[in-house]
Formats: structure tokens, C-alpha cells, sequence
């Protein structure tokens, strides 16, 4: 009589996805990284839980206007409706509304976490993600936004993207001033933000040509201008240069200014920074300046081409959130880092720090003195493992390959009773570091197996990593 | 005309939880502390998501019997049930049975990461919290077991408990074993247990009369023994000192006896690891050793009573897991450390890492002169953020106090005009460090305010600092 029993099958539900060691260690790396420099600037960590009251969550995904569709969402025990948070932001708000008399303002915080969305999953596209927020509520001042992209470019360039980022930044108020002070025709809007852009490389009578129709530079080449009428040009470079009484009807250009002057005189030049009427980002969701962080290099896609990779990270100021709950207007600014998309690209750039390389003590007839050498090379730094299964040795060699160990260290019965060791290279073809300078060195880390005494241990494997490129 | 608006309620579904910096700060030094110790055994990190398929999941919480009760769970878009995870061993097991064949055995991984619970909750008892696991899979070697209780010996000792825990290590197999072999009456099998664990201790000699009538001390204090007849005694002291045969016939004994053997030439002695009957730990779910790491210093509740605080980390050999997928018995050992209950006995002991002081710059009428003198503080080290709210100067201090920061910097109109700066130190009745030789400094540091030159910024700031215990 045979039995049929029914097993589960060991896999996934589409969209969510397992991270081995490398890409665990890379993301620490980069969220230790972006920590250590938001804490620098004294921003506090919180962490809210993963559910919320579905009501409390309210329906603000920034880039889609489905209501609750999107959302992950039971009933607990208590017949009540909770939702897995789909971003750090909503929380945040729920957080403020209910703490607001004891928090400290402005209240900055920054957070990291998991979030969910119950969407189709596709190429590249997940249901649960990682975000790093950082947020400053209770602070209308430019400052406050300038603050952010401050801490935002020294982040991405602890991480070692020095010069291979831009900070594009826009505002929703800043376009309708423009728009209707100027009474710019809206197609050339972009060229006339472009002029202006580039006031700071190329002075006053620059910007005026290219607001007007056009300017050659020194190499001859011509620029089309924005077709401006001088009266137009005029207001438009009073605004921008002047403290002029006007400045107050359109804030948002203001504001804007205001944030690119913090950010100069701190050293942050407008290569890095730069305002740019095309980046969007949830206009509805956003009330004033908004960011976004590109990398400037390619990035690979899964399919081993080049892509345009987007903003790994984006942001701006919203003033609406508490007041769902509160119905008190509280300013809030924050920026979000999509830690996926950021990490895909240092991962490709290297750029993950450093993993100590491993060692493997294979343990033949004595397990507990296996263990003892792997103690003794741990007291050193290293890192250092002894094999705990049941195999031969052949096996054991074969483990230690597969774990991508680059030692092994042998103490059979043999080399005990002589009181030696043996250490295997398990890196084939190993370059040899510049830092060995004896012949007799160099024979040494080359080898592919050395038996020396048993006091030569420490010696000999730092001898043998360095010798790894 | 009034409208009424229906706002949500800003709070928290019952059983989730904030966390504040303070304590995310704590949790990160000890994740961190703990990490580094099991990666430097060549432990492998893991992530798996939150969300498994609820038929893969199974019906495995460790310590109730009630299926599939106790899980969050939700249909998906594709109508599939899905159920977030109740622990990370499950996971695990998924994980391996998936990617079996491409895995180096043994296979050792750890995981910290968030678990659910969907229980009703009470006092100390949430519905998400935080597991911190290792675990071996695919050797069936009590070496594996020995290695988990070494690492996170060393992983205590590492946050600073050395000397303040004690492992408890107990078997299912072990307990049939002596109860069988040894013909023990049930009531005595605790004191037998007690006896040979003295083994270490007392010797043979000791341990036979712990065994019989009982033993009286150096001190001429009297324990009483478990009252075996001589041919017990005689019988299970031969089991327990040599490696007869008969050891083969009660497993369970002798993989107690090698851990503790691999642990002692570790060093481990037995006042940190000791076996005890007591230790039961869901002893259906388990098939092998099982342990348990308790504090041994009392600890406070939430009403500030001192408490038993039972056990901090637990776990076992279970070797059916990944079977429920595979129909292949794949042996596994695993440990979990319970990272909110660690934590609050860490908190309580100050064992929390050092946080830096932060200190806060008054914006008065510059504000970007405000973030120049916070980038050039945290250039040196310090951590430093520039006031970004709009408020007036008695509301910025009032701010720079909530914020728990050890010093404010003043740098209005008159003092740049003179080329000064105040620092006001803002920890009342501050100690003065012993590293503060001369009057000169001594006046210097304990002054509430001081203006001095430019200059003498950072100096200043250190004095400042040092002075505070």
C-alpha cells in the first residue's frame, strides 16, 4: 500500500525575493554609511511598526492615485482593518499627529525600514523594498530643505560618488511664479529655467542673452535663447537678483533661491545641484520644493545593458499630511533613498566596502582542536571558521571552495605529532601583492600549500592573504 | 454653513510599538555587536521577506500547537494566501529545501529581522518584534551544536555580559536515554542530572556519592544524593566516562557529552554552560540537544520590579524541517536570540554602545553661516546640526534642550562683527573630568557660556565636552 502525501512546494510568492551574504553585507555597508553621516547632522532614528490602522494610513502613494489599491490590508482579532505601510512618510505623519506635543521642533528624524505594495511584481519591480528616510517636520524654512540636500550629497559621497551624482531640484510654486510673473509663454518655461540656471557660471549679461535670443560662447557655438521680450527679461532678472519686495509674491522662487544660496556657501557648486523644470515627482502630493538625486554614470539593467538609471533618491516639502489628522497645517520636507536602486549601483561600481576574506579549518579526528586554531586566528581578526559536518576530507575541501574561502588550514594527526600545520591557497592564480619583497617571501605566499610549525600559524596565513590581490 | 470632516485617529494598532532613538540606537549597537561576532565565524548573513506562502510556512510555531493561529495572513492579487513570518527558522527551512542542491553543506546562515505574531496582546507582548538567528543545516555533528553555544557565548560577552549568563543545555534524547538505560525513577532523574554535572568539579569520587546517599563538602555541608542503587551508579558512570559501545545506544547522552567537551577545551567552563534537566523548550518541534542563555542579574519590568527574567535566547537541533518539503530528513541546529528581551537587560545595565553628544548651533540671522560652523564641527568629528526652524532665540534654546544637547553655539551679528563665538553649555552642574588639569581650563570648562575667539572654536568644544562626565 503506497501513501500519497501532499508536500508544500519550497518557493517564493512572485515579487518578494531572498538576499544571499553579498548583497546583505553591501547593504549594511551603504546603510551603515548613510546613517552614520544623518546622525552627524543630528538626525534621530525612530522606528514605527510595519502595520498601521488602514484608516491611519490614508491613501497618499506619492506616484499613484489609486486609492488603498496597492496596499497590503487584513483584519486583525479585534474586527479592526491594519495595513502593512507602503512608505515611511504616512507613519510619519500618524507619528507626529499623535506625539505632537513632545517632540522637539523642527522634529527631524530619518528612518530605514521595509515597506510593502500589493502591486503586480515585474522585471526589477518588487512588493517589498527597503527605504531611508529623512525627514524635517515643523520647519517652513528653505533651510530646513537645504539642510536635507546638504546631508543627502555628503551621504552619496561617504559612499564614494564623489562627482558621479546631480541634485536636480524644482518646485510647484516656483513654476506658477515664474509662469505668471513673467507671463511666459508655457513651452518656453524650460528654456528660460535653463537661462537662469546658469547664472552662476556665466554672470548677469549671460543669462540676459539666453532669456532673449540666444548667445554664442567662446568656442563660437551658438545657444538658442527663450525668445523673451526685454520687459520680461528685465522682471525676471530683478527677481532673481534682487531682495526686491516682489520676491515675496512668488515663494517658491524664492525659496528656491534661497536653498541654491545655503547650498553654495556651503561648498555644494551647482555642478552637483541644479534647478530643473523637469523633474516632476508627485506634484499633487508635493506643496513646494521638490529633489531628486541622480547618479551621473551607466548602470547595468539584469539584462547586462546600459540603462539611464533614474533618481536613487527624491523627496520635497508636503504641509498636508498632519493635518489629516490634526486638521493643523504642519510644514514638513523630507527625502527618501530607494536603497535597492542605490545599492544595484554601487554594487556595480564596487562600491560595497570591505569583507574580510575567510579561512577554513578542516577538521579531521579532532573537532575541538579544529575549533581552538579557529578561536586563535578570530583572536587575530581574521575571519574564521571550522568545518562542523560529517564529511571526508575531500568534501570538507570542496565546502570550503563553495563558502569562496581563501584558506584552508589542515591539522591532521600527522602534523600534530610533528607540530606543524598546513595551509592551502584556495585562490587559483592568486596575484601577488607589490607588498612581499624577498624572493623567499614570494615562494612562500605563492605556493599553493605550505606545511610550517605550528607557531608559524598567524604568520603564515596574514602572509598568505596579503598575497591575494 | 459648518462642515463636519471625519479625521482619522492618530495611533497605533494595540500590540505595535515606536521606538525611539535612544533605544534604535541600543538595538543597532548590539545587532552590530552580535553580527561581527557570528560573521567572524564564518556565519553567513541571510534575508529573507517578510511574506512566505502560507502552505510553505507550515504550521511550526516552536511553543504553541495551535495551526496556522497566531499568523497575520491575506489573500494576494493572484487569490493565494500568504502569511507573514512568525519566526525565521520557517523561512529557513523553506529557503534550503528551494536551493538545496546549490547550498555548501553544512549550511550555516544568520538572520535578524522583524517576526509577527497575530496574538492578542498584554503587558510586554507584541505582535512584532525582532529575532536574531543562527542556524546549521546539514550536519548531524554535535561539533554544530557546540559551535552555536561558543558563538553566542562569545556574542554575550562581546555586549560586555561575560560572567552575567549561563548557557542551560538539555536533550529529549539525553532524557529517554538515562531514564531508560540507567532504570531511574522519573522523580529522580533531576538530581541524577545535577550530579554528573559536577563532574568537572568533584571527579569520579564526588560524583558517586552525588549518585547514591549523598556528599558532604569541604565545608561539612551535607547534599543529599539522588539515592541510586550501586549498580546504577556504576552503570551510568561507565556511560559517562568512557567511550563504550553502550554510548551508541543513547545518542542523546553522548552528543551532550561531546558539546560539553568541545566547550571546556574551548574554555567554556561549566559555570557558563551547564546541562539542566529544566531546560524543556517546545520539545515536540525539537529532536536533539536543546539550549537556552539566561541572564543570571535581575532585571526590572515596566513597573520597576525586579523579575526572574528567564531566557534571552533558546534553541535546538531540529532535523524534520526541511523534510515537510523535500520528504528528505535534512539535520539542523539553530539558535535564536530574543533581541527586545536582550535588549531591555542590556538597557538597564548601560550596555548600550556610546552615543556622541550633539551639539546645536543657533541660527540668528545667518543661516548659512549657521550650517558652515555645524560642517566644520562634524569635520572634526563632532556631531553637529544647524538650527533650521523659524522660531526666536529663547524657542532655539528651549529646542537645543529637548534635544538633549550638550552644547548650543551662538554666532549672532556683534559676535562676527568682533570675530567671537559663544558656546553655552547646556548640561546643568556638568562634572568636571579629571582630564581637565590646569584652574586655567577648570574655570574655562565649567562656565555655563563663553565667548571666545573664532578661532578657538573646536578647542573650545572639546574643553566643553571632556568636561562633562
Amino acid at each position: 500500500m503506497s501513501t500519497s502525501i501532499k508536500r508544500p512546494k519550497a518557493r517564493l510568492p512572485r515579487g518578494f525575493r531572498d538576499r544571499g551574504a553579498d548583497e546583505v553585507a553591501a547593504e549594511r555597508h551603504m546603510i551603515d554609511t548613510l546613517s552614520r553621516v544623518y546622525e552627524s547632522y543630528g538626525f534621530a532614528p525612530l522606528e514605527t511598526p510595519a502595520f498601521e490602522y488602514t484608516d491611519a494610513l490614508g491613501k497618499f502613494l506619492p506616484d499613484v492615485d489609486r486609492p488603498n489599491q496597492g496596499v497590503f490590508s487584513l483584519k486583525d482579532d479585534d474586527d479592526r482593518w491594519l495595513s502593512l505601510r507602503y512608505d515611511l512618510t504616512a507613519p510619519l505623519a500618524r507619528y507626529v499627529a499623535e506625539h505632537f506635543q513632545d517632540l522637539p521642533k523642527p522634529f527631524r528624524r530619518y528612518q530605514v525600514g521595509r515597506v510593502w505594495r500589493n502591486e503586480k511584481p515585474g522585471p526589477g519591480r518588487f512588493r517589498e523594498f527597503t527605504q531611508f528616510d529623512a525627514d524635517t517636520v515643523g520647519s517652513s524654512s528653505p533651510a530646513a530643505d537645504a539642510e536635507l540636500l546638504m546631508m543627502v550629497c555628503d551621504a552619496l559621497e561617504a559612499l564614494g560618488l564623489r562627482g558621479k551624482y546631480a541634485i536636480k531640484i524644482n518646485s510647484r510654486k516656483f513654476l506658477n511664479g515664474i509662469l505668471r510673473l513673467a507671463e511666459v509663454d508655457s513651452v518656453k518655461t524650460g528654456a528660460v529655467l535653463r537661462a537662469l540656471d546658469k547664472f552662476d557660471r556665466l554672470g548677469e549679461t549671460g543669462v540676459r542673452a539666453l532669456l532673449g535670443e540666444g548667445r554664442k560662447d567662446e568656442s563660437g557655438d551658438f545657444t538658442k535663447g527663450a525668445g523673451l521680450t526685454p520687459p520680461q527679461i528685465t522682471q525676471i532678472m530683478r527677481l532673481f537678483m534682487d531682495d526686491a519686495d516682489d520676491l515675496t509674491k512668488i515663494e517658491g522662487f524664492s525659496d528656491l533661491r534661497t536653498i541654491r544660496e545655503i547650498l553654495a556657501r556651503g561648498g555644494y557648486e551647482s555642478d552637483r545641484i541644479a534647478i530643473d523644470l523637469g523633474i516632476i515627482r508627485g506634484l499633487e502630493y508635493y506643496t513646494g520644493p521638490v529633489f531628486e538625486a541622480q547618479l551621473t554614470f551607466p548602470v547595468k539593467n539584469e539584462d547586462g545593458e546600459e540603462v539611464v538609471f533614474g533618481s536613487v533618491a527624491g523627496g520635497g516639502r508636503y504641509d498636508d499630511l498632519v493635518a489629516r489628522f490634526t486638521g493643523q497645517q504642519v510644514p514638513a520636507t523630507g527625502i527618501s533613498i530607494g536603497v535597492s536602486r542605490l545599492l544595484t549601483a554601487l554594487r556595480q561600481r564596487g562600491l560595497t566596502g570591505e569583507t574580510k576574506p575567510l579561512i577554513v579549518i578542516l577538521s579531521l579526528d579532532d573537532q575541538g582542536k579544529a575549533f581552538q586554531t579557529a578561536r586563535e586566528l578570530r583572536e587575530q581578526g581574521f575571519r574564521a571558521e571550522a568545518y562542523v559536518g560529517t564529511r571526508k576530507f575531500g568534501d570538507q575541501l570542496k565546502y570550503a571552495d563553495k563558502r569562496g574561502a581563501a584558506l584552508a588550514v589542515i591539522e591532521g594527526a600527522d602534523e600534530r605529532a610533528s607540530g606543524k600545520i598546513t595551509i592551502k591557497n584556495l585562490v587559483a592564480g592568486a596575484a601577488i601583492s607589490k607588498s612581499i619583497e624577498s624572493r623567499e617571501e614570494w615562494l612562500h605566499a605563492r605556493q599553493a600549500q605550505v606545511t610550517v610549525d605550528r607557531g608559524e600559524l598567524v604568520k603564515t596565513v596574514r602572509e598568505m592573504l596579503a598575497a591575494h590581490t
